[in-house]
């Protein structure tokens, strides 16, 4: 019976879905594009100013390098979209990155990879809500004075909505990012139309201010360095591009051509957006510095600590619209709004990557569960709380934030692409086909391109921005790489010691017979059904255990015993310092040093309540002396639940859990058919 | 074999002594007066001061009502120590207030003394650390300019060496006790003699100073008023008396009448010490204002903000000894290490309370289990965390906090000592005998002038001190009384729910077959354990399950299943989203419906590790499906060991864990001997 709270709910995001019922629900390319699209396109929104930025460091003169670099950046995207178009279809299972770097490069490639992804989810949070606070800043003067605050406020916002489990569909992504892109595109045609057609002379609003070059009549190398780092920082628009290699089972089909073609689009639209905003901001004359304050003239004077650097797209929307117009404040929030899913679909991939390496043994067992809300909501956690650490350090200052954050997206489309050449290899060694040997000779061309072209991005950036941030990055993927596999270590070493001996050797001392014990308290209906229960395990021998805590109490349980003419004896052990758990240990060591080949069969009656508190009141000493137990040799614990009355608000709030399904659901497509390379241990 | 570490600490506190040696440590009287004295023989330190300041509001000539309101102390405190000389002779069990309010007035009145009981031992600690440190200040200026993170400071230590179980030994009380009372006499007739004998005028470092009378020329009422909130003040002298009715079984025998005795030792003591100093003051000229930055003028001038205000014994010392000399440094010391003492005496009080409360189930069941370490831990993070609360709240002043203490200690001594009124009356029902009758008729006498007037001093301290801070008392108590009653009324609920029928009556479906399950992932040893020990409890259908949430895998299981030839049938269940609960749990239910009168028997293969992180990387998944499984009627879970090389550590912490003893075992004496009075349900 759905809530009246449900409703508006329903009306905003789709009508719940039932995560059995999931498997129906396969996306459009309409769909899929803004879906998969929300991260790249919104990249569009920072990237250009970022290039325009660190030119200005040689003064505004440099600017006139901006169209190379950003010609630069069209051949890179058309690259890595072409590269992943091999990717999707060679393995669209979805697998992404992580799959075709393990399979074609080992495992230790394949855990590069994922700590680089883990930590670029991390980054694309920070990076995303602090671009999308600023764009927001440019319209709320609320907004940018208090920009730590609301950044972090918002993660908070996304991660309970997360937390929650709000479903998602297709419509919550794909109305704001095709507004944002129309937007977009509608500011580049006016504009051009505005500049060529009409004549008339646009101004931002820094148009009139003047650059002081930190670094004047920079010459050769110095120069390219600045170049390379101006372009490095354009790279930030690639960031993303890769989520659709791990959606491939979301699409209709035919699944890998869709997923190509939605690729392709996606490229040919961010490419189109970044070139547009990197013109008009010519056009317009935007000024952007890397530190503002001291470097950016008005009048001759500095502009001072005051002053707001407002991000390229809002400048550029206040030279063609106009400042605070209709259409200023709507692309200003459609771009917020889009950045803000961006940095949701790191939540969705964030705790995706996670129970992939689960499956793996990188990670918590418990953590492969689809959905498994537990291990979904410690993902979220930790994403979360890496980001907010990360905001807060940089002060949710996006520029600061990007020198950080390009370097996991380029370690993984390098592997990647190196994985495919491999992959291609292997497939040229066996495949006889004509047609099939040219078609893949062909895409092993492109990955090879893609795998060099990345590669040499990758030497860039880190040269370049290395000292500026690009180590922490790293420092992350180390911390992320040594503690998976740390783990998988562990779960090794556990697989080795428990692995069953092949012959059905004789197993040391073979169990012959079970001592059962029934531990007692009271005698009340929890005692009465584990008694029950223990004489219909018929074992060799069967007592009930006392602990005398309480002369008082002790008398009358024997007189009541005995009243009753239960037919199982009754033994009382002494507890002077009202010890529960010490003499049962000793009685039941005592048991087995006299019979070694016995087993002792411990039943314990358990109340199952159903609030946390009454959990506090209940039981306690049952679980401790059952985790004691555990480490005797030889023994079981039996546990025989009595349902309290108030168990039935745990019944119910299960089964409202049961209904939770993992956010990012979307994006995953139906149950997951990933195949499996090769069997490993489960614990 | 002793750590090397040991060593230091066995010279320092003793030779460690296992729980059940502990029988034979009995105290002598020599020791038991410091191990229970500290609390009020140190309360001398502050409880004078409090009575000068209080005064001072009237100007310094009201000083001269100083010895009036010390006679009225020793009155009260006779009255007090005859009292609970009868209370030690009449109930030598060590049960103490809680137990004589119980049993004589009812479960509510026991229910009040403890709420103020628990509630004093949270002020014991905020009021003796933050005049420890006013003392310890008067000689280290650094402590009294971090008044506030010394007090927090000492009390996080002190905290941690009970959490860890430093064994304390009566020497421990004895040294700095002996010391402090010892040096209190040297300084009573030192001053004596040089005042009387040897006529010297003794100057106190504030001789010289004025105080600016709040109220001057106050009359009447108001006068008697103030005379009122000065003698509620020296009231604190009373605290921790007592102390000793909790610990009669610790003493050597004749346990009543050792533990009397030094009753009266330490009432001689206490108020001898509150009169010399009281005396001593008024010849030195000490000068107290409540408010000194304003009241108190030097040379006519105000002394401001920067003033401190050092307590009157160190302003005695320092004008009987002269400032910073050997035995003033001493003194202070010995007065601050005596107040931390004090302080200490609540951690061991506080949790014991607790325990006899649990057994009361007032508090969690598991709590009543003597030295429990986990219970006992609980107590004392409670205990720390209020009082650093209150430390935080008051600045660490030990004149604001003493507003709130007084009103605990009196509402128990008010409902203990009417309670013995009604002991005798009770007694003297039945007793014949004529001489035992006249020894009541005397003890009903003492107790009623005991319960008249301290019930008199309850109301004019909370007359006095409602607006002060007394109503901060009163609100702890009453949310220590409402968590109470709301514990034991569930407890109470709980135990009507689950206690048996009389008659042994057809209790719905009696279950009549087993149908045995064990949960399989892989065969391994501990798959191969469960299966054998389920195979030993002989059930009527025995199976293997397992969720097939990797295709690979499964098929697997399934070929290794037939080659090793298990003759156990294996049946699978597909969860395409890689659950384990849900399938399992819809599996039992079926079976359940089928046959209604089936138990279902899980066997659950668990992993014993050592390590917390190892315990997050096994087991999740088992444990949350057994969570589960138990809201399911008829269900029964077995869980079967399989120790891992690690459990070798967890071991080795548990046998050291086991030879922990909780602090505040040299105050309860051996076993606790307290008889049951009512049989209670256990749980």
């Amino acid at each position: 019976m759905p809530k009246l709270t449900d409703v508006p709910k329903r009306i905003l995001i789709g009508r719940a879905l039932r995560s059995d019922r999931l498997g129906e629900t396969l996306l459009p390319k309409r769909i899929a594009l803004p879906v998969f699209a929300s991260d790249p396109l919104s990249s569009v929104a920072y990237a250009p100013g970022e290039v325009l930025l660190v030119l200005s460091i040689a003064g505004a003169s440099a600017y006139h390098f901006s169209p190379w670099i950003a010609l630069a950046v069209v051949v890179l995207m058309f690259t890595v979209v072409a590269s992943y178009r091999q990717n999707v279809h060679a393995y669209p299972s979805g697998g992404g990155d992580y799959e075709v770097a393990t399979t074609n490069l080992g495992p230790k490639a394949g855990l590069t990879v994922a700590s680089a992804l883990l930590v670029d989810y991390v980054l694309t949070v920070a990076v995303s809500i602090s671009a999308g606070v600023e764009n927001l800043g440019s319209a709320v003067p609320f907004v940018i004075e208090n920009k730590v605050l609301c950044a972090i406020g918002i993660i908070v916002i996304l991660t309970l909505m997360n937390l929650r489990g709000v479903r998602e569909s297709g419509k919550l992504f794909a109305i704001p990012t095709y507004i944002f892109v129309t937007g977009v595109f509608i500011m580049i045609l006016w504009g051009a139309y505005r500049g060529l057609v009409l004549g008339d002379t646009m101004h931002a609003p820094t148009a009139h201010f003047e650059i002081k070059a930190e670094e004047s009549g920079l010459a050769g190398f110095a120069l390219i360095f600045l170049l390379l780092r101006a372009f490095s920082s354009g790279c930030a628009a690639l960031t993303g591009v890769e989520a659709i290699s791990n959606g491939v089972p979301a699409f209709r089909k035919p699944k890998s051509r869709n997923a190509a073609t939605t690729l392709a689009m996606m490229g040919t639209l961010a490419v189109t957006m970044f070139c547009g905003i990197i013109g008009l901001a010519m056009a317009t004359d935007v000024k952007m510095a890397e530190f503002p304050a001291k470097d950016l003239l008005r009048d001759g004077v500095p502009v001072g600590e005051g002053y707001v650097q407002n991000p390229v797209i809002s400048q550029v929307a206040a030279a063609v619209f106009g400042p605070d117009t209709f259409f200023f404040v709507l692309l200003a929030a459609a771009t917020a709004l889009v950045l803000f899913l961006a940095a949701n679909t790191a939540y969705n991939g964030f705790p995706l990557l996670g129970s992939i390496l689960a499956q793996d043994r990188y990670l918590p067992r418990q953590l492969h569960t689809r959905g498994d809300r537990l291990a979904f909501s410690n993902g979220i956690v930790l994403l979360a709380g890496a980001a907010i650490l990360l905001v807060w350090l940089y002060g949710a200052d996006s520029t600061k934030l990007i020198q950080l954050y390009i370097v996991g997206v380029f370690v993984s489309f390098t592997l990647s692409q190196t994985g495919m050449v491999r992959h291609w290899n292997r497939h040229l060694r066996t495949e006889r086909d004509k047609a099939k040997r040219r078609h893949m000779i062909r895409s092993r061309a492109i990955n090879t391109f893609g795998a060099f072209f990345t590669g040499l991005v990758l030497i860039v950036v880190l040269a370049t921005k290395f000292t500026h941030g690009a180590w922490v990055a790293l420092l992350g993927m180390v911390i992320f790489y040594g503690t998976m596999s740390a783990i998988r270590r562990h779960y090794d070493r556990v697989a080795e010691e428990i692995a069953a001996a092949e012959a059905p050797g004789p197993d040391s001392v073979r169990p012959s017979r079970v001592h059962t014990i029934v531990l007692v308290s009271k005698v009340h209906k929890p005692t009465l059904r584990a008694l029950a229960f223990a004489k219909l395990t018929r074992s060799d021998r069967l007592e009930a255990l006392s602990i005398n805590v309480d002369t008082a109490e002790t008398k009358q349980l024997r007189e009541e015993w005995e009243r009753r003419g239960i037919n199982v004896p009754l033994k009382i052990l002494d507890s002077p310092y009202r010890e529960i758990t010490r003499p049962v240990i000793e009685y039941v060591k005592g048991l087995r040093t006299e019979n070694p080949r016995d087993v002792v069969s411990i039943f314990i009656p358990e109340y199952v309540v159903g609030r946390w508190y009454e959990q506090v009141l209940h039981n306690q000493s049952a679980l401790r002396l059952k985790g004691r137990l555990l480490f005797t040799p030889g023994v079981m614990v039996t546990s025989v639940p009595y349902q309290l009355e108030s168990s039935e608000v745990a019944k119910k709030r299960d089964r409202r859990r049961a209904e939770w399904s993992a956010p990012g659901s979307v994006r995953r497509g139906p149950v997951d058919t990933r195949p499996k390379k090769e069997p490993t241990g489960k614990s």
